[in-house]
């Protein structure tokens, strides 16, 4: 990635006590540490979107859409819904079930809405950032929330600003407002400029008085699906999450594609081309809820798909298999079918931890207090452990755990990963570390077992993950973004044209 | 003012709820319910501000001054320091000492700051309206506060929209920071071009990265005091919160003035030419603070003179004399002086009702829950009382006092007036009902005082008003703005070119 | 008071994180700082009690009737129903509009309610102490709210102890209750004698399941109304409160009376005979509201004496006549009427000053940062200043005000108090400093005059404040306890009895 | 159960709200809905337990030692330390991460502290039940916590009320307080004395001014385990709070065994003779966690063992295994493992749901909005499913799922439960409705079937259970109370000799 994007530089101060954040776009990813998660060191999703056309619920079957792909953002949430010409909106920090009560959603009238739910960071956590954000223009009111990243956003906003525009936010969304109120044409061929203009990875919804916008990037980066209750529409970031409101899956929204809803219906139409279908593969391995489906392949079934092959590849006799909690349950016991060593509860992850959980002092972390996680001593004393985990980042999550099951008197530890090495940050709306902090970028498999501390380690092939994922025919290992393990983006092309490095030497 | 004002709709969802509010600018004016004061059925300042520039206190000294100027906005209160390039703020609903604790003042560091209280009405009361507002544009970050009203904020709204911008809020101080932005100009000329498009009665203050620029419009309309602090400068609404900090009062900031602080100091600029200096006369009659002075007269002696002149226009023999508390006791202490009827407290407040108070219910009222107004009994019964008021709006406060000293046993109610009949709309800040709901733009003297169930009542003459403000030397009457008793606006002319009526037929 | 009462150590943990207080009964009296009032130097009311029997609105007008009691206790407030045989109750820390809502409100059915205020001392703040205090005991529930000291409380609670007893709390109102339920005698009989093991003043509402009983102390020192609203009655320790609801006042509850209140009606009994009547005269001076009346004498009214009476003990020749608000407003406008001298706002308070507010740092203090007072400028520059107020404790707050008028510019200041100095502690409810801080102990009053850096000063005479009164006919010395001027207390006989000094040697 | 102890009625205002609530001690137990876990209709842990006694951390210990123990109670949290003499607690409605925070924890200082958490039920959710209860006595302080039941607390609590004892609380909990503080003896003696008069299951500490007493009852109903940190001794309901902390566990805590600690270090001792050992078998079976041990059995692994032994006893065809999460998931692997079928993701939970999630309306719940629980189409449809569950209390919870299986499109759901039938009430501590909603009670096994409209049924039989659970050799079915399956409760004696009946005819 170029200089002109290394270094931007966003202040800002903010609603709950004027935080001042530097981040980086690039190269020098500003570790935003997490409360909540830091111990797991694990990758964070953006956020996740939720919208609805033509229920008279609206603003309620949000609600448990949202709370749905909660997993997916516990930062803020919001939900905007549009009532005959007026627009009611309300976010706020924290969980969709502590940012809503019966009260704020009796006071979303309307039979359309948009949703999001926003990733934490402690750094960046603000107001002002939540979505869905609200503007007023020309045309009215206009309503957005997006998934996703867009890398040329800083660009897009330099040249806004010399046309003399004023930013609220530092949210690449505030950015697709502008060009949309700038733009003279109608609304949608607005919009669809607007998009032809972005570069990165995101799912789209827009609110507008009379209107839902719903919007997949050219390469299909972001999961987004469609569905049908009653006589209205359903759009989700997942599955699970029309699952949860009783609708009906109806299909993925495709690559470059553009859905108009309006009084006449909707209209399917599309603002680019599909070049190459390339989802995020860190979705099937980690981020998705087990029990949604992304282009109709359940994710509980393709781990577990994950754990067998891991198996197949890298045997190792032991005593028992575990998997971290919760994410690499379902390949750790596929791992224990496939070799018929017994699955056991060799870690065990206390539920109630969350935001406001007081974090141990050094002193008595080094006593011996326990974050979240606890290797449960009965299980694994004495024995040799196959430990299945999703990705190792930077790896003093994954030491960690091995020291817990060592602690705990596990005799040997095997460490499996249902990934191939993570290597490279992501540009498409995961929260990654700089490229130097991910541990499999400068360092060899065997380098990273004994930092790690582990007896041995595997990580699954990159083929074996396709594989295990499945049903992309064909092609397959083109209709994933393997970026992050292979170096290989779907955008390349955009890249070099707008001069944008990718880093990728 | 011409239909292209009128009906003017403002959608607004906001942080709370998504309430949507319809606020006219003109003719209907909206009657906005303040849960807190409906009873007293009292007009409303719009604000009050308060700048700092080169004190290391800066966000310390803004609470205390904010807090002095509390009276003039209950509803939110925010402040925004600048530190070495960069901006810190935090805005909230509520009191200033509700929004702002210990931790949230010492994370505002710099040297320099703006700050905001504003007014509370029920329907509007929305976080994204609270001040000091935000942005970002091409130089920088860009922070405004204001007191006052641009009467053409519509106009200068829907042409930036046409040409594209958005909106985050419906307060008139978005379109300032819009049109500097939009200007190519260097800053303080995009200023000055800015406030030549605006027309209004208003005091600005605003913060950049490096310069606290403050103005006050061509008529003085709204009342800006300028001290010294240490080697700081202080700028306030009101003088009161100068000496509050200990701050030395230099002087009023002058109508059409432009004040540049920045390390070069204070520099002195005009972007408007004097024509007709117009403060306020309801600052000097109720809305300013009785310790604080306007144009270096002190309001308590101001009441004290408009209470004896008038027991001098219209002097009843009386038994005791009472004040309706808080604003017209020092009026009544004139009036008792000047007559020798001893003053009394007849009438009693409850200092602790409040926001969150617990409206009595209409049953709990009619068997004679009082409000948070008593008539003290001992003080009035069997006497002839005369009660002293600042203003009349609607009628239905001053027959509810009336009727409370009638039910305490007063033997007669003898009702002053401390100003002229208030039978106009403000333009300037002030929130007035809409002209008809004025009971004296359609009823007589007489009528009001059987309205008002009074056995006498007198408004003050406009000359005696005049002559006990004072100090107005020469031509007083046009060193004051009197619109709203006389229907002669110090902006006709303006109004007249914008082709905008003041509905002064 | 003999050595078993001094050093009684109270060790309380407590709801809001289990702060220790140590407080001593007697000779050293702890200064527990009010973080509210400090700079004031104020004496402390200890509560307000309000009682409803006999009308379906109970719980809502407790409310009202307590808000109109909130200046007798700003730190807690509770209410406790009594609805077919089932007892209800909320109570809270902060004023009563904080700690009730409309939904608490609801949610205490009935038509009888004890209410209760408490007053507000930093060091012993706790949720533990709130009352209304309830327990459970053989004859079902029990509630308690009272007003006032039982001086032999904790020799009682030894006495309890050594019997077994158990308490929650370390409030004086706790050993009542266990008086009550250890008694095998009827519930009525069990409370006279109950009573006649106090030494103290009070004020008592005690609430059964099927009772309301009401009691006031042998001497009457504390103020207990009673009055009627429709079918029921009403009893409150003020006469405001029965304005504020409605409800019309009765009489006086007399000393050593015991009311009881069931299905047969009012019964009028007594717990003791009648001795000496004396009604605290502090009360008069400082804590009640103006417009209550006690024993039928209007609070106002006989301010306005006080201040008459001190301009006919002490003129002095002044410029203006000041008083420090809010409670020697009534006193100073006496003065100026009496003396022709003119009464001015030379002192201001800000009206949003509370809990919450934050002080200023002793450097901008040093700076000329007012706490929530503020002498006004031109009201008192050049002038020769009469400042009126009601007594004098500890002599810092005077100090501070003489000074901030000095600072303002005043070219004299004499200070004139309406009460005579205050050398003694109260026994009896009033939360005074340890007699050698009370600087009328040890000081004369030109010494005073020093310290407080005033150019002349004097106290009322204490003939003077009876004759300012009035209405205490015959003996009036003897209608009042003027313990904290005298040295000569009411129960006086009972301390020796009891063996307890009062440290009046 | 006699009559007597049939419809003692609890009156109970509260501090947030003064709800009122009924409850029955014996045959017609109310049905106390959670609004948590209504769609569960799961039995309810009524409380946890942990104590220090030596350990400079004892605050931060217990916070992390409850947090690990949080499953055991959700609805209040509390902590009490002693420190040179004096007491500081907090307690607080919610989790323990919300009650406390870093400040509370700060402010409880000293080496020795006892904590508790108290399981939810709306109807009884107040803040004056929360423990540890704090008392003062002669002796100086107490505080109490525990788990478990007082069978013959409300005759306790009449003996005492006759004795003249008043009580703050509706808990069982305070008569042992009474009963210590009437005592003449030594505090040892008296708490011994005290134990000798209940009836029940209980795990007690008792915190002095310079002691820490730790009981179980006579045969050992509620766990409690001993461990060692540093010179420390910890005490916890169950191991994986030793776990969570990093002590050493050293041993459960005896039937019948007084533990005394003060400065002489620990004293083991009696208050009983061990009779008959007895724990709970629903602690194996589903409320301890997975990770925790009791009488060193290993409660995951137990559980797989119950699975294991569901599969031969009842094993039946099947293309998937499924638990309900989150209790039965260690059962499932074991009937998956025994049988070769394979395990599947079928069921999941959101983890995000709460207390202060907001439920569907009726309406939406018809239209298929589902609550925290969802079936996994993929995982299900056109398949043949074994679910495994723990218990089956009302049944209709067990009817909701298996229809949510069967909307998933499964083919058949066979059911199997890792317990006997429930068809009796707990008099130890464990939340259950009458006897008349135990489905078990009243319907064959084959009734219940078709109730819940699964496919096949079975019911781990007792024997079954005795044999999965283990390590209770010799008269293993002696060594457990299995009272709520067989109607045979170890205190059955004590019931006789205190003419109470257990309703076992």
């Amino acid at each position: 990635m170029p200089d002109e994007l290394i270094n931007v530089l966003h202040q800002d101060g903010e609603q709950n006590g004027g935080t001042t954040v530097q981040r980086f776009w690039t190269g020098d990813y500003y570790n935003e540490g997490n409360g909540r998660d830091d111990i797991f060191d694990k990758l964070k999703e953006e956020c996740g979107v939720f919208g609805v056309y033509g229920h008279p619920d609206a603003a309620a079957l949000s609600y448990y859409g949202l709370h749905a792909l909660q997993h997916r953002g516990e930062e803020s949430a919001g939900i905007c819904t549009s009532d005959r010409g007026e627009f009611h909106y309300h976010r706020g920090m924290g969980l969709v079930k502590e940012v809503f009560d019966q009260g704020r959603i009796e006071s979303l009238p309307g039979d359309r809405s948009i949703g999001h739910v926003r990733y934490s960071t402690a750094g960046e956590s603000k107001l002002a950032n939540a979505q869905p954000l609200v503007f007023k223009y020309r045309g009215g009111d206009l309503a957005v929330a997006t998934n996703g990243n867009i890398v040329n956003a800083p660009n897009l906003r330099r040249e806004l600003e010399a046309q003399g525009s004023i930013f609220q936010t530092s949210s690449d969304t505030e950015v697709i407002a502008h060009l949309i109120a700038r733009s003279p044409k109608d609304l949608v061929e607005a919009v669809k400029d607007a998009f032809g203009r972005l570069i990165g990875g995101y799912a789209f919804l827009i609110l507008t008085n009379d209107r839902l916008i719903v919007a997949s990037d050219p390469h299909g980066l972001r999961p987004l699906v469609m569905g049908r209750l009653g006589e209205g529409y359903i759009f989700a970031s997942e599955s699970c999450a029309l699952e949860t409101i009783g609708a009906t899956y109806l299909r993925d929204v495709q690559p470059g594609e553009l859905l108009v809803l309006d009084k006449d219906g909707l209209r399917e139409d599309r603002f680019a081309q599909l070049e190459r279908r390339a989802v995020c593969a860190m979705e099937y391995i980690y981020f998705a809820r087990p029990d949604s489906d992304i282009n109709a392949i359940n994710l509980h079934s393709a781990r577990k798909r994950m754990g067998r092959q891991l198996a197949i590849e890298a045997f190792t006799d032991a005593d028992v298999v575990t998997g971290v909690p919760d994410s690499s349950i379902s390949a750790a016991i596929g791992y224990a079918e496939q070799t018929g060593i017994p699955y056991e509860l060799g870690l065990i992850k206390n539920k109630y931890t969350g935001r406001t959980f007081i974090q141990p002092s050094q002193e008595l972390r080094e006593k011996g207090v326990k974050m979240k996680l606890s290797a449960v001593r009965k299980v694994v004393e004495g024995k040799r452990v196959v430990m299945i985990d999703d990705s190792i980042v930077r790896g003093t999550t994954s030491l960690r755990i091995v020291n817990l099951l060592r602690e705990a008197g596990a005799l040997e530890v095997h460490v499996r990963i249902t990934s191939p090495p993570f290597s490279n940050p992501c540009f498409y709306g995961i929260d990654t570390p700089d490229r130097r902090d991910l541990i499999a970028h400068s360092k060899t498999v065997e380098e990273i077992r004994q930092a790690i501390n582990a007896d041995s380690l595997y990580f699954l092939s990159q083929p074996g993950l396709i594989e295990a994922i499945g049903g992309h025919d064909g092609e397959t290992d083109r209709g994933l973004c393997l970026g992050c393990f292979s170096n290989d983006y779907p955008t390349q092309t955009e890249f070099e044209d707008a001069k944008i490095g990718c880093g990728c030497d």
